[in-house]
């Protein structure tokens, strides 16, 4: 996902420099017509995300952007991140959409490499995979910044991948039944995911061809005898593990080491931490 | 906020289905045609927020709804918040965004809440209030959800305020110029708010005749400074003074106690921990 | 507001070129494909209003354009008002657009700026203000135009101020409350604004802390009264008057003297003449 | 046009709530939720047009409403033209989208009635019609506005109709060859309509075959010698005759008595004057 | 219809690549970051349509063309159209909106043409026109694409003629009053035309006055007794006629000799067979 | 595909809708308000498809409909498919937008339902697959079309699977270091499908761990090459192989029946022949 879908982004960020104006920036508006230069800076240790989105705001308002860090690289504190340079009402004007951008989704970035980093130690990390809990309307930032600290974005939508849950398997008669349908019914182009809750289900739905078992709140150890069993079965290779729920960076390395393919976590969506940056103004630099 | 501006919810609800789904559930489309009930429960204890846009979504889907417990009410985990009823393909297709409205809303108003506590023992507690840090594009819900946890919105767009922050404040030659000038060119609707980082900057805008001045980082012992001067200048009254700059659920009480009549607070919109809730379907109840 | 919003301006125009053109420009498809100088004219005096817009129009249809007038001049009849080159069909196409533009804003304007001039002799002129009686749609230019012409845009919409009318007020049992209960669940960003219909409300409200208070057509005489008992009663200083309700250009002079801060004048945006405009192509510009 | 475009009006009124209230309405949020009757009064006498927008809007914001009065009856001041019941909130926040239709759209089908009128009691009198001088965005509704006057639309766009003014001419050698040229390169379903300056010019454009000829800017006693000439040539039955330029209900009838089959008339649209009209709550009804 | 409007093909172009990539191009995303050049080739002869579509499309994704061929051309297979140049990525990425546009639209051209061909011998041949049998949403492009191929747009849509059919005609009492009431309500700038199903119908829609008579379903020994009669009784010079109906290549001769003026068919529109082509990178040019 | 999401067809049917009618539907407008019934009649035999969305474009209007024939169904030429009954001028206004919808969606049913009948007498008929060469802006329904005739919609999107054709392979070194470069950046829960253009490649793609491998412009027999040299391999059973290029409802069976698992034919979309429809009002109904 590093490379960005144009129409997507444009239309996305027009619509979020209207939701900060209906009716123009008023403040903005009555300061002098003058030229300034800016610079953004991250106030905490960080993976960076967000650059392109921050540059194409500025962009959109007639403002010149010089980059001088790499969207996705480790940094300390207080780095220059880029300037912007052009009209100080168009440089506030977007300052606010610039940085929130750059909140949010070096937050999700950072949180996502934290978890990696957690269990980088093993020869066969998993995958940590982000799930579809994203803030409406926010969701391709989100899944992006996933990408840039690392991870897997998982399913983009209901529209582009089979995912059988708890409830749905409740209105089917049994998993096998079900996992034969969708088969039969869903596009040669997409794989089949299955959520199960017992180890018994997990065996079920390797046996019936699941391309994806999603292991719903199993504890490490439980999640070690799917393993083992579906190794024994011979039906191992045949497909990818996912763990899914409770899963944090103090836990990750637990889970990280049973053996299965991915780790999904709906907290690196809904519950990363924003990271701090600004906009300074040049004749405030020399302060920080 | 309480009264919700109806084109915009059903604007934004359609516009985050279609994220959702582009081009349809290609999991819900094959499942049997059945009837469910499905019950949404909180995982944590919360200031339950978001339940009038849950229950839009599934309007919108044509499903019913029952409402156990009203918006903003505070509960212990796993309370029953509402059911919806109806075809099994719709409640799947809604399950998603109506938890992710619970998830992220809930967040911020049981943060707001947490900071409001923790200054509720003094006599004149300061409002809580967010700021513009929010999530593109889903800003109304973020200000809704901390109006739910008893916050302030602040300034919701560039168009309803007016604030001279420090970048904008180094293009004037002078404070007090800058706030004239403002009283002359902006509304006589709005107030002028000034962001000041010194005392005398301070005294400066009250005397200019700023409405409201934010004190920006200024430790608690500076903020009072900032009151005494004006009680003793007679300013005291004519001027609300709003901090602003690490302001957290530790070290709330110290700033609260200044004798400010607001504490703004970024990351309740962009820090927020998501609050867990499960979508459950009438089968799976009784275990929970 | 003389800085724009360009997300919202280019929205429009392109919202405003479809309405006339669902299906392309019928006429301008066969001409030939020749380059054209055309000019705009001014066919009557006027506060001139609009040129930015126009020229948006033009430049997005890839043409050229060469500003003479200064947008907010004060002009005799026919004035060269702006050149644009370019392509005849683009030329063709945006000419209806950009002239509408013209005709309607710098009626506002026009009309704006006459109601000062009207009271231009007073030492304390009150602000002539517009309400929110503008075409649906259309506001942000509407009110653009009013501040061209010199003038205040009041409320810009429903979510950026607070304004309990007679209506609002009915539903309370008492003025003092209502604005009281304003005070504590509005944002602190926000004024308080009340519409009375009788001195004592006036009075109550202004003893209830409102920020602005509306006589809803009130004789002059009345409003004097008004500005006489707040002012005995030291309460003038804290409250902004605005008067409302049948002010004209010949009667403004009397409203304007009984010292009031505004005067607000629905007619400015729902009932100014259009000014007249062409557009000129070169060959019949010695013509005029 | 009596009869309403469902997709559009919808789309609009959608859009119009939301200019009104980006962030919601913040009065009516903190009102006592009580249910209220509030009837529409007009202020002065006039042709009233806009009920049914004014209908939709208040039926989309969950009201139920009565009307009494037909949409196009001319009317003395002070009508019940229609009352709305349901929640006070909801109707506080219609009532300015609601009104805005009525007064702009009863100013210019009153106008439009006044032009007309003032030549009906000539044999033959010529249709009024508008111009695309309309308020950009809200086209639709201003023609509408004038059907409901009782006049002609003219084209709705330049999608629908082929007008070759002298502009367009000028890009041409020689008149004849552009109605041929258009008569062979536009679709057979539209009319091709010619604005000519000259006696001459009105004689070719006939004899090439326009279907429409404006006389623009021409004199009555010019227009007659127009009709004259083309009477005695055998073309004036084959034609169309627009008049245009400087019509007013002052000149209307001379303008009315050369014998043309239509006048337009761009104040139609661009300079009504706005009809006055109130909501009024039941309590203040007995007032008026 | 040759000159584009812009802002319809923008938003089209737009919305139409967000169709194609609602979380962008996941393929794109990961290949090397390299220039390329590729070149569009016709598998088919055809009439060309679509390349300005085609050229957009690449344009707004930052990528440079070249084109070879005129739009409009009659190409014999594997002609060099036009070369794209740039990031690899973007080239792939619109690669199949710019194709898609090009194989439709040249299909319609081409069957468009192929019927003017047909009765190309003639020495008054009828026009060949489209009808609103288009696919929805894709209409602009696809009566563009019939003017390209020498055709008639016939009616853009409901609201840019009359066209009273049988089912409209059966609301009426009579043919000759409905006509008469269509001439007093619709607008002077608009066409009426009658859709009729036998002799006497048609007869009875000249005399009273339709400009347009559509012989629906008519054998070509039928139509030529409608011609022969309205010639009889003077009325033939008044009035376009056109017949409409299982109008085929094979059979369009026999149509287009019986005198009328237009043949309409709608399946230039929706039964086009698309015409192939493909996008082909330098490397594999020279296999071509 | 069966079940509909309803956030996209409601905001595709008023943008149709719209596109139909910018500005009204000038014909209905005028004709008598009477209510009518209606029956839709298809004139051809097919497999019906679209009927859920023609109902969606009537019940918009506020009209009601009947159905007589299920979705998907194969019916002789001239079946009442469905009935509408309402205000006449609501049918009128919504019949081209239903008819539309069911000439296009089923003549794609009928000519994917002839495919796959073309190879159905087969013990292992693969599936018969659309492409992405759509309609643009239409894609959701073409692919629901080729559902109802029984296919597989093959990518939705470019967002929801990976597809490496010939141009793409032609910018990384070696195939197989694209597939494993592949595996490493997308997402675990998308399927990699490679275009091969020789029997080598199809080997290394299968050997490289390709979920799919599209053969591309392969003659039957060297299909079946394929296939066997994979079965050799033991490397048949991991992959589905898809075949694609010229399949006709000619040769379908010559392909059908080398052993590939799909067949993918971009003419199901780009060149199906519509299906004539007609809505019949009542009294002609028994003409039928």
């Amino acid at each position: 996902m590093g490379y960005l879908p144009d129409p997507l982004v444009d239309l996305k960020i027009k619509e979020y420099l209207l939701e900060d104006m209906p009716f123009g920036d008023l403040t903005a508006a009555f300061i002098p017509n003058k030229d300034v230069k800016g610079t953004i800076i991250n106030k905490e240790q960080c993976i960076i995300a967000g650059i392109p989105f921050a540059h194409r705001v500025f962009q959109y308002l007639g403002l010149d952007t010089h980059q001088y860090i790499a969207e996705g690289a480790k940094i300390d504190a207080n780095q220059r991140i880029f300037t912007v340079k052009g009209n100080a009402r168009a440089v506030l004007t977007g300052e606010r959409l610039a940085l929130n951008f750059l909140i949010r989704l070096s937050g999700i970035a950072t949180l996502t490499h934290q978890l990696i980093q957690a269990s980088s130690s093993l020869p066969q990390a998993p995958r940590i995979a982000a799930t579809r809990k994203t803030t409406p309307g926010f969701r391709f930032f989100e899944k992006y910044a996933v990408t840039i600290g690392g991870g897997d974005t998982h399913r983009l939508s209901l529209s582009d991948g089979i995912l059988l849950k708890e409830n749905h398997l409740s209105i089917f008669s049994d998993l096998t039944k079900a996992i034969q349908y969708a088969k039969k019914q869903v596009s040669f182009t997409k794989k089949i995911e299955i959520e199960v809750t017992t180890i018994e289900m997990a065996v079920n739905a390797a046996q019936a061809g699941a391309n994806i078992i999603m292991l719903d709140n199993f504890e490490p150890s439980q999640i070690r005898k799917v393993v083992d069993r579906l190794s024994e079965m011979g039906l191992r290779a045949n497909v990818c593990l996912e763990a899914s729920g409770g899963i944090t960076s103090e836990n990750v390395i637990e889970f990280a080491s049973t053996g299965v393919d991915v780790l999904s976590v709906g907290s690196l969506t809904h519950s990363a931490k924003g990271i701090d940056f600004s906009l300074v103004f040049e004749p405030f630099l020399e302060k920080i």
